[in-house]
């Protein structure tokens, strides 16, 4: 091919072509939107129709919101660096507005995590939050809450990720795609969310009743929203968590993937036999539930885990999601998606069982012991890091329910947390929106628009419901004044041949 | 940039980078689960509202066992290696449970194409199977019968893919993407399920009518699962199969995926052309299949065709559609979602293409003919190759059916094959999952909850329409005993002016 | 490792698995079709039920035929060489049937544009465009229209591309990726096809009453498809328009996107908050439109533009929509899914914006005036080619309206442009494809089959409306004969008990 010295200038072009293939390549990141996208069917599909469209704008004003607020000020509190080591701790105060900031696919990644986290919450305070709630809460967690988590987490300076050093004992934050500082953080959140705004109208009785579902109004929403989610989870522990931990060993890829899935998929068939064993049904929702659940709990240590350490970590998400919901009802607290339970729940179960059955856990440090190998050192190491993970997963949950609680019970004071219960009985779309989701004149065929048609195809469902219930009315008046003998006064014939009955029979 | 001592240090960096690149870019195969999400919403639209929850529940189900089942036990049958190279032929049996196998992208890939295969037959016994059918069948496919085809066509120790060598003569299996032991597997399994499961009540009467279509609920579901299956198509076409055969020439990727969608155009249009000329309607939703038959043809040889044999394949393919699909109806045979004509006439169709107008086929040999170059041996070698891939297909067919018929005929005998009639009128979803794809209750708006709808808001849509059938019939036996000079004598004036008519004269 | 006598096998390996890694990854140009997708579904959603099958079939038409359009013929036109240097400005004439092309991914990346320059039409004519119409323009827009167009502006021999040379003066055409050629094209040529075909029958009254909004029947396909479009522009603009422009720099991918979505987030809210104010509804649907003006707008120079400019272009093309689709509700053209000014408008936009806000644009111009630095000759520079733009932007109008306008006018004065007005009231699936998107027996629950549901279950919505509709009026005349005081003529009891009514007082 050619002579040596011309090696210098053929490795430079080669490392000019990888850059551009790495490049190109980080148009993967886009996978990360899946997410989400798949948050935003899902949420659809499981609320009422008289809100879907609150919930539809919503979302896509958390992607505006976030991506203004990431940019503006997030991303510099998150990996903007510190002049002073203990600030930088706790916060990054440089890169506002991007400024001087190179690492264009991080910032998109951690963007997509940004929005999540804040999208996470509008699932528990669905169908009955005000607007300015929505607005408010995504600015805050995408700007604030979480930028300032995943700068302890993950960014070198941050006081989760340094972690103590004490002899042989080194411990660190354990969380490859986000169970502590995305999921954990928005579920937390939604706990608080739910509680202070208080169940929808109808979900609870006051008599001792149980509880009452509130169905969503499309499962084939729910449920292709929970399929995309669980796609949009592969592409989140797959490959470009490389931008956060330097991947190093090329397999952690593939093999995060086949975690998840395999998380995933027990936490399904555990959620899913234990159903069927109780109440005797396949439950479609429910199972898609634990199947999240269990990937969010993968979040933690997909990348250091063996696959068959998912029948221990997913399992025990799919039973913790169970016991986390029956909680919730018990505490009456109305979370509609179950948010609290599929991302608090998985999230911090993955992250507790990240130091027990992944490398380096207290599985394997209990199986060093039992064959003679550095038995002291093991154990210890491996206890304390349990033990620096719970005091981790505390301060996310503190954090974040720090900052929110306050910020719901102002919005409460103020009387723009919760919506008026005429509105929510009504609906939001109609109220706050003017749109509602299947507008009831855009179906239907024009076959139904001859004149003999006018008087049952008025404009609205409810019309028609109305329309109905007075024609009926009117025949009853006019029955029971037959029935009484009488010609019924408030019916004249018409010379068309039509039978008019005066207004004031009618209801 | 440096001096030649520091070459060798450049090179492994490069190295390093180049396979962390491989390793990040190995979540492409992700794309694959489009394939998978797009048939969950293509079936999903094309059932009866009635059975969608269903549908739904059954291809997470499919993803979950077959995740587990081919992590368990599948991966070691298809790609394990065998001590013994005559049992190599058939099986491997090494590597359960992943353990020691490393290439996690094929694995993952292998995956997809196990719950897709598995997924297929669910078409052909849609609306009628009981769910203990759906696991069974699902399990069995998914762990043994596509892994072992696997093994035959795709492992280099597999018996069709070795083929037979004499003299100048040499054939191998042709399936670049899977048109046989994906598709046509899938596809002859549909066959023989939808054979023995029976049709659907009301699908084919007794007294010689015509078939009676059943439509599926939701043409937008199907329409949009049917584009993203194309879309999927093109991924599974496209790179990520240099996993499996080694792609060389780097420029196949890109050929296989424009074959692919020319094949699926040129099925389309022929179907629709033929469609219209003799029904005189555009079809979308038969169209649709037609164009999926055509990508389905594509997957044998996508990558060693040229774009003008599309012109080939491609209509053949929608012709075999339209033949096999007219065949099953003359059979009177109920493949709701014509999975036999799409999958198994499309992979067959594409498999016998492959030795007619690919490189190296029976076009090619008789141009060399024509040529004079080379006229025996390129004729031997083409109509050896072609005999050859109809015993492969042959051998496809036949394992297929030969171990999934017992085991449906078992089921059948034991009452869960089929659910009850009752069940079956009355839909799946509620029956065996408690979970209504559009419940009553969570559409219309709050206004509709005042006292005078009581009567006409019943929570579902039987009860409304029961509500106003008896409100019809009570008027009607009130006229009736007007008409005959009589007061009614079942109604009674309420003091507060209604109407109430006595329970015995309702329906 | 190895010694250096080695380095040449190791580069040509490393050179070698780089290109192998290169062709893997153009399956990422699938990514775009995401956009042909999202516009599927999103038109689908924005139209009445009754024309939802045709809105999909001529989706699903326009990939095929564009994909065979563009294969036979599209490409040799836009990117095929010409051995004339001054025919080649205009247009090429080489590689028919792709042959003797390699670049296979740019023809899929090109490809999709030409469908998706298509399918923007069909937004401007859906509801009552006939089926002709539709294949038709999309022939020629994707064989001809485009095609030409992109020849003059991304082949390196057209005469947009080549620009003006003069002194320091250098022209050239700044449109990263299909602002113009795309975008402008395809909504001129909305624009042209609205006004030709009118509006639709109900959206404009006679009688100086407000015009009706006609509502899509579902606004969660709306949205959805909206969001998926939103990822699609994000690939869109994201990595692989490297095919068509040398990225050199590697920041620029991912910069790309960033400007990409901060566009879409600003121009999402500043019209919601002008649309709020001015109506007081947080509007889903048009804040989604915006939104895609804003994105369209991003695509001439989200390359050379930083994050901040992103304030001024997406702003201004959400202001752009707003008073485009203002004009056209002013001119009383109807275009349902408001295609002229998403894309015409943004289009326009950013193609103007390129030239004041990006590098080397005017902003940046009296900058360096500002600073003395080159003032006249960067001042002289930004000028011309903000001149040379709107010259392009003017091409691109006149050519896309001058090829299409006879087209329209000679489809309307055959009787092919628009469908019938009975077939426009009754919807067009029904009349042209005999398929209902919503069958209404494929929905409800087999309990509803019992026979005292025989006369109010017919089989179409229709039908049960009339039958509501006669059960009234029956009953309605026997009231009028029993309140004069006669035994109802056309009652007569039968011995089943039922009331016959005789069919001449039906309706």
């Amino acid at each position: 091919m050619s002579g040596k010295e011309n090696y210098t200038a053929e490795i430079i072009e080669l490392q000019r072509e990888l850059q551009k293939l790495r490049d190109d390549f980080s148009e993967n990141d886009n996978a990360f939107f899946l997410c989400s996208m798949a948050i935003i069917i899902f949420q659809a599909g499981a609320v009422r129709a008289k809100n879907t469209t609150n919930i539809l704008i919503k979302n896509l004003l958390d992607s505006c919101i976030a991506v203004i607020g990431y940019w503006a000020i997030g991303w510099a509190f998150a990996y903007g660096s510190s002049s002073n080591s203990t600030v930088g701790l706790f916060i990054g105060h440089s890169q506002f507005f991007l400024a001087g900031a190179t690492d264009y696919p991080k910032f998109f990644f951690q963007y997509v995590f940004a929005a999540t986290s804040a999208t996470i919450v509008s699932g528990a305070v669905a169908e009955r939050s005000e607007f300015i709630n929505y607005l408010t809460y995504c600015a805050i967690i995408s700007t604030f809450v979480y930028p300032i988590l995943t700068h302890w987490g993950w960014s070198t300076a941050g006081w989760m990720s340094r972690g103590i050093s004490s002899g042989d004992i080194k411990t660190t934050y354990i969380d490859f795609a986000g169970a502590g500082v995305v999921h954990l953080c928005g579920g937390s959140i939604s706990f608080v969310a739910a509680l202070i705004i208080g169940p929808r109208i109808g979900r609870f009785s006051r008599d001792g009743q149980p509880a009452k579902p509130i169905l969503g109004h499309s499962v084939p929403f729910a449920a292709l929203g929970g399929f995309i989610l669980m796609f949009g989870f592969l592409a989140f522990n797959g490959g470009s968590m490389a931008d956060i931990v330097n991947a190093g060993d090329g397999k952690i890829v593939a093999l995060a993937m086949i975690n998840t899935i395999l998380n995933g998929a027990f936490a399904a068939m555990t959620y899913l036999i234990i159903f069927k064993l109780t109440r005797g049904k396949w439950s479609l929702l429910l199972t898609i539930n634990a199947c999240l659940a269990g990937m969010v709990s993968a979040c933690a240590a997909c990348n250091k885990s063996e696959p068959w350490s998912t029948v221990f970590t997913g399992s025990g998400a799919g039973i913790t999601y169970l016991l986390l919901s029956k909680l919730m009802l018990w505490l009456e607290i109305d979370d509609p998606l179950d948010a609290f339970a599929v991302h608090a729940g998985g999230g911090f179960w993955g992250l507790i069982s990240a130091t027990i059955i992944a490398h380096d856990g207290i599985v394997y440090a209990i199986s060093d012991c039992v064959n003679h190998i550095h038995c002291k050192k093991s154990i210890s190491q491996a206890f304390a890091q349990l033990g620096w993970q719970l005091i981790c997963a505390l301060a996310i949950i503190v954090w974040s329910c720090a900052i929110m609680t306050p910020i719901f019970v102002f919005l409460k004071k103020i009387g723009k947390l919760r919506v008026s219960p005429e509105v929510e009985l009504n609906g939001l779309d109609l109220y706050k929106h003017g749109e509602d989701a299947y507008p009831y004149e855009s179906y239907g065929h024009g076959w139904e628009s001859g004149p003999e048609y006018q008087d049952i195809l008025p404009q609205t469902r409810r019309e028609i419901q109305i329309a109905i219930s007075r024609k009926s009315t009117m025949l009853s008046d006019a029955l029971r004044a037959v029935a009484a003998g009488r010609t019924p006064e408030n019916i004249n014939m018409l010379s068309n041949g039509q039978v008019q009955i005066s207004e004031n029979t009618w209801i």
